[in-house]
């Protein structure tokens, strides 16, 4: 069984545990043992069409069930909230999602833009603005400096906002940029497989 | 006489306790009386050029002094802190600034994109997200669709990293989106000419 999240730049694959990613407008390159079938979930649908038209695949969304309010939700943010039953999810890729369960339920989340678009957003509003962020800036220092005040604006506002709807709970990061935010939360945990658990989990299921 | 504050988009002017705006791309139609001058400051070289070649005008950038370790600050904000001996100016326009004063010293601030800017931003991230932003959406319940996930992911980390900087100060708010943001501040002060009573002090001790 091989499993497949197709994000907006990148497919995600597990096989035979192992975890890689692969740039979403290519054709992925992928060896399937007879019968072997793909098993995807996708918020990119050129890029679902491009694998199925080389590979055997089944798509999940149509097994996806969640108990939750939100409408419009993600199928990742969605499948990543499957494998939590308490704490808040942060998937930190080209977009930045927040999302909290309790006791099973999807209570709601918000969606941040990725840390590495803020860059360019910056030089748009100013060339006085155009400069290179540094991610290892000091949240707990104001900053006195340019660089330091554009780094600062971009992780400090996003940290405070996860702690706020976190409130004691614990936080599970995943993602490009999950390892990076980990410094910022005691105790919080990186799980780059978390969307793969929710995966199994609906395998399982079915 | 009269105040001209010149920013990335605008020409802010202040004449016989008017204020109004201008584009900053064109030329501003300006009566001056005889031997009457425009006093300015500016952030956009080729704005403050421009009001140059066409009335007489005096820079009072080499006027300014603030108290501070930063390094870069941009005169607009010098002049706005100049104005205030103890709280935190959040100015809120193209960029959003956010500076600390404390008994007339500057201990630094940030910088948060402006509001209007981010709608693009998630736009260019994904199509998913190419919504128009809601800037009314309840910031005290967890968001329960896409609209109010990226209306939420822009307003409540600046609201909330505003909070942690204030620590109990009092909070003095300006620029075209001073107004929109005062709402979610208790006892927050909205002062839309800060700025020129900066530029006042400073022609005062001249």
């Amino acid at each position: 069984m091989v499993l497949c999240e197709i994000g907006n730049t990148h497919y995600h694959f597990k096989q035979k545990g192992r975890i890689w990613k692969f740039p979403a407008n290519k054709k992925p390159d992928i060896r399937l043992e007879k019968d072997e079938a793909i098993y995807a979930i996708s918020v990119n649908d050129a890029a679902l069409k491009r694998l199925s038209s080389h590979y055997p695949v089944v798509d999940l969304e149509p097994f996806v069930s969640l108990d939750t309010e939100y409408h419009g939700l993600g199928i990742d943010r969605a499948v990543a909230c499957l494998a939590v039953r308490d704490g808040v999810i942060v998937d930190a890729g080209s977009a930045i999602t927040v999302d909290v369960m309790q006791n099973g339920l999807h209570l709601g989340g918000f969606i941040y833009p990725g840390l590495s678009k803020f860059q360019q957003l910056y030089a748009q509003i100013s060339p006085r603005l155009q400069k290179a962020l540094n991610f290892a800036v000091d949240t707990t220092k104001l900053p006195q400096s340019t660089v330091e005040a554009i780094s600062y604006g971009v992780v400090t506002p996003l940290i405070c906002s996860i702690y706020v709807v976190a409130r004691h709970k614990e936080i599970i990061l995943t993602g490009g940029d999950g390892g990076y935010l980990a410094r910022f939360f005691n105790g919080a945990i990186v799980d780059q497989s978390l969307i793969f658990k929710g995966m199994e989990k609906i395998i399982k299921e079915l």
